[in-house]
């Protein structure tokens, strides 16, 4: 029977509990490897985290591929590798094939923790730590299922391919070109499954189908002169931050409706069966407000919110560069100040039409100003499309059957309304596959901020779950 | 003949002129006496230059005397004293009496110099150096011109009060309270001045009558939430950007003009002899595009420029706090944003008045917008009313004087659009007594920023001012 030979796996995860957390997790959120840090003592530290993690995949029998990815654009940095594990070590024709995605690198402490951030501390069930839930912990889930199948003597029930990036925090800088250029990789994979987001709430696993996109901007206004005193010169002088704050005003109302014409008429219209689809996930309005930490929502109904992070459009002012962002009491009029904005796209939103839109809307707006300083908008950054994988086929009905299998309920079906670029970068080497995201951590673990962490128990079950998707795709 | 006394006054600084730039400039501004900086090592560098000032007026036969002012409020640290300073050590009552206010500290040196900050150096006549103009190099115009006539062996015809604070840097913190507790020290006074401003062009001096006030302001968005990650709440949370940037919209258009209700119903009226007054001062367009460095000025006409700067309110946006001022591509929902605006006040604008206003004004639009975030406007420090002098008094028919002598030239009566809060202060402590602004270095000098420097030729022949002024003021 199918379901004894899980069993196995299980007890065998079980026991094996207090080894994965020290000996696999707690190693691994010791290295700092934060790629973001451009010094070389920094970036030796994300190469001390490839090691790491080569060795653990050496270590359970896998072939390991260390793919080295050139220098980092404007650096003298060396990228870290992509590493790309295969177990079997030979590829068994009689299996299925999955590609497993993840990634190694974190993000930088910030202020606020109560725990040293690189010491894995355990309190009250929770395991705090930097990358503990993005996304070494997930990573790690992946190597303790493999290791329990291989102790519990069952055979590992598809091929598998690990790729495992280390400059994810980091916008992914190389991986697209890698994919692009390693298309042998993928080419007996019969479906791909990312583990690096999080359930909608803390009750309820999920599987996720999409993600919107970003298209990121910066809007500059400046004059040729010098910096100003407000006091020798306000009243008389084109102020850019007065532009500036006119032109941002435009953009999106206080209840987050886009202003910029054209914009909401891409959005894809909503289908009667998609509310049907919104009210069926587990989700309220104190779960968001729990998860914002105050009632700052601005919807009532929780279909509502959810449809607003997954499937509309949103526009967010992250900033301003170029003027004074202390708290002390200055009097400057500055020369040049850039606001930075993104929008997140949604199907069908075409890219290109939505900056060109922005563009055109804004320079219209600033034209209207009579202003004498000058108006300049751009796309920063590469944009990211919107992502939608199917939910109904093989990929998917496996990770419900194991969602079932380990937690004993159904789980919801959820789009992010993030943004995960390789997603992208994979859904286009793989063709019409199928990629699934399947997140171990949950809707509190906090990642990018102070005292991030993952539940044991959501680092364990997770660990079964993994494995139980394996034996139910090779076994639908 | 006064004149021929004076002459010998003139011949003796021209003398002394590389003892005044070697031994007294050059040495003040090696110390680095920024009264910002909070560190106790950065204090102590505002006490050698209160050791340096006392020293050398001591060396001048003047009474020393060092004023404590305590602690400074929320630190540890001692405020620097107010140097008093009397010359003759013993009143004259048979001579009229001078208050000569000044100050040693020195803004921090920001970035952006060509040569190092803290050491004098002389290129193409100019002096350039921390403190150069603003204030070293005029307060110790004072003591040349006090050398001079001892050398000279002429006797000083008033008796001098000279009063040097070493916190004007940083809202002269303890000025106000000195100024009001000490008022035997100004019983005798008949007429301050006050160095410490700059002429309007780089050709004629000026005399300078008025000053602007500032009502500074700080305007907060916030709800009680933590920051949030824009992909997985944009468009379902009240974003505190959002609002703050349609509020600050509202404050001011582009052409400078306020929009708050009731502020410019506060303003005199522009009389036809003040027009005919603005006519007559030596400015140019050209001039004031020259200073700014671009051509973002609002108004064609140099009057009108002038009475922007001079005697109508403006409002600047100086920045906002909280949100992200890097230039990175980052992605977050802050959930705490401050904006800092300031008003610079005019005859007769009631400051509580100017407050008021803005605060409902900004009150009634935030409601405006149904958010759900909070809304809090509250003045920011002190507000520092507007000053306006007399022009026609005793003091300034002998600065005119002074200026005709030196330069063969007669002087633009002016105001300053900026704020000198110490003004006020002395203008309460001397009553109905003139107070004169008596500029020594340049529009170009550029004070508060980097290369700052005075030219060797004000210097020297502002030292002459200054002396000729004392004898003009004993001899009308």
């Amino acid at each position: 029977m199918a379901t004894d030979k899980l069993d196995l796996v299980f007890q065998k995860i079980d026991d094996l509990a207090t080894h994965f957390v020290v000996d696999r997790l707690a190693p691994a959120v010791k290295i700092p490897s934060i790629s973001s840090d451009q010094t070389l003592e920094g970036r030796k530290q994300v190469y001390a985290m490839t090691d790491f993690l080569a060795t653990q995949l050496g270590g359970l029998e896998a072939s390991v591929e260390r793919c080295p990815l050139g220098i980092q654009p404007g650096t003298d940095l060396q990228l870290p590798d992509v590493i790309i594990a295969k177990y079997p070590k030979v590829h068994d024709s009689k299996k299925k094939t999955i590609l497993i995605y993840g990634h190694y690198d974190v993000q930088p402490p910030g202020d606020g923790w109560t725990t040293k951030p690189f010491t894995l501390q355990e309190k009250d069930g929770k395991l705090y730590g930097r990358g503990s839930t993005d996304d070494k912990g997930p990573v790690l889930a992946w190597l303790n299922a493999l290791e329990a199948y291989q102790q519990a003597k069952i055979d590992v029930p598809v091929n598998l391919i690990f790729c495992f990036e280390g400059m994810e925090e980091s916008g992914s800088i190389g991986f697209a070109a890698f994919a692009k250029s390693h298309h042998t990789l993928f080419e007996h994979v019969d479906a791909a499954c990312i583990s690096d987001n999080y359930w909608l709430t803390t009750r309820k696993p999920c599987l996720t189908y999409g993600l919107r996109g970003i298209n990121y901007f910066n809007l500059t206004i400046a004059h040729a002169g010098v910096q100003l005193h407000s006091g020798m010169f306000g009243g008389c002088v084109y102020e850019p931050m007065t532009d500036l704050v006119i032109l941002l005003s435009k953009l999106v109302n206080s209840q987050g409706h886009i202003l910029i014409p054209g914009i909401n008429e891409l959005v894809e219209q909503v289908s009667t069966e998609e509310i049907t689809d919104y009210a069926t996930i587990e989700f309220t309005t104190q779960d968001f407000q729990n998860t914002i930490g105050s009632d700052a929502n601005i919807y009532d109904n929780p279909e509502e919110t959810l449809m607003h992070r997954f499937r509309y459009p949103s526009l967010t002012i992250h900033g301003i560069a170029g003027a004074d962002s202390s708290s002390d009491q200055t009097t400057a009029i500055y020369p040049k100040v850039t606001a930075k904005f993104s929008i997140r796209t949604v199907p069908c939103m075409n890219q290109e039409a939505v900056t060109d839109r922005t563009i055109r809307y804004l320079e219209q707006e600033f034209q209207k100003l009579g202003s004498k300083n000058t108006c300049k908008v751009e796309l920063f950054g590469e944009s990211a499309p919107y992502w939608l994988g199917s939910k109904d086929d093989s990929n998917f009905t496996a990770g419900k059957a194991a969602t079932q299998r380990v937690y004993n309920k159904g789980c919801d079906l959820t789009r992010e309304g993030g943004s995960i670029g390789v997603t992208l970068d994979l859904q286009n080497a793989l063709g019409d596959k199928s990629i699934m995201l399947l997140p171990v951590g949950m809707s509190d673990d906090g990642a990018h901020g102070p005292n991030e962490k993952i539940n044991k128990e959501n680092y364990i079950e997770g660990s079964k779950l993994l494995g139980a998707y394996w034996w139910y795709f090779a076994n639908p």
